[in-house]
């Protein structure tokens, strides 16, 4: 397949695109990035991602950015199974739930985020646990209010197989566990998570088990 | 076509779906959402919005969340002209581009993120004023420098036809224009961004321009 992915175990984004890749059969190469020990600012890092974002995906000479196109690119490569439902209505409600996650609570509380509101806006060490906790708790309650409410839950986010808005929900239940967030009123999410567990493709893409784990 | 928009004048997400309703030619019934006076509160919003962020559009019964998903879904109703390039190397990279800006920096800078940082990290005017800055630019530099170097920039992000990387950077100019941010190190975000205000549908979609505007 000719595939590269610069991964990071403890990134979200990445975590995404291995979940997806597991789901569909898809191997890669894998350059790993620790975004902790900042690689993500050395240059030759840089020179191919200026944003100094993983994941990246690199295939056949072209660089592919943002985990959800990343993803939507592997759904083209190896169509089985589809991480969207065909119907419109299925799929945009699906992409809603993934990027209520994606663009509405992940992107507050990336590793760089987290570093600005404790050093450079002087919040410090409590200010960003204020902050990281606030978010998740503003996102999973909108999370949960839909999908404990809409019929068209099933075992998964959306119906009895998993799409892609479980594939966004586990690593955001990953990450608030990780800072031990009280998530008790998150039954439905929690349920989905559980779910997303049993399957190979999701236990397999946790942080703990990537070579790069700490 | 029976659709209907909740729409707010300055949301940069509501902005976007303007922009790719003009597009298309698609016309919606609309009701406005004044985020700034609250109104995202009220319970009868919250009741169809449980995450109370607009935009929403109701359709045929269904309510669909998230601007990039309610461009898609608008994409699969009027296919012309298409917002994705046709290829998938293109169509990445056109994902890749609009999810930089809408995941990676304008969650950031969002109404109720930047009254978090003001008043409950208590970081002030010159604290949210700070934090608006630096995100706008690191998001603004990583795009600049991929726009600038890749081939594929044209008249417009990726070739000389507007696409769905156009339809969230124009909202994301006329923000840091909003703030009298400094955006002379981005002249190819600037050189795209006026292409697009040639264009009725974008022009036609500016917050100035919309009854609700204050």
């Amino acid at each position: 397949m000719n595939l590269h992915l610069y991964d990071y175990f403890r990134s979200s984004a990445a975590y995404r695109v291995r979940i997806a890749m597991n789901l569909k059969g898809v191997q890669a190469e894998r350059s790993y990035v620790n975004l902790f020990r900042g690689e993500q600012a050395n240059p030759e890092f840089r020179s191919l991602s200026p944003s100094g974002l993983v994941p990246v995906l690199e295939h056949d000479g072209q660089r592919i950015y943002q985990s959800l196109a990343i993803i939507d690119y592997l759904d083209g490569l190896h169509p089985e199974p589809p991480v969207l439902p065909a119907d419109p209505a299925g799929r945009a409600r699906v992409q809603g739930l993934a990027l209520a996650i994606a663009a509405d609570i992940h992107p507050l509380n990336n590793l760089r985020v987290l570093n600005f509101v404790e050093n450079d806006l002087g919040a410090g060490k409590e200010g960003r646990m204020k902050w990281l906790a606030h978010w998740c708790h503003v996102g999973l309650e909108g999370l949960e209010a839909r999908l404990s409410a809409e019929p068209a839950t099933g075992r998964f986010c959306h119906g009895d197989q998993p799409t892609l808005a479980d594939i966004c929900l586990a690593p955001q239940v990953f990450f608030a566990r990780r800072f031990d967030l009280d998530l008790s009123a998150y039954p439905t999410v929690l349920r989905i998570d559980a779910a997303c567990q049993q399957i190979p493709a999701f236990a397999d893409a946790a942080p703990g088990k990537q070579p790069d784990a700490a």
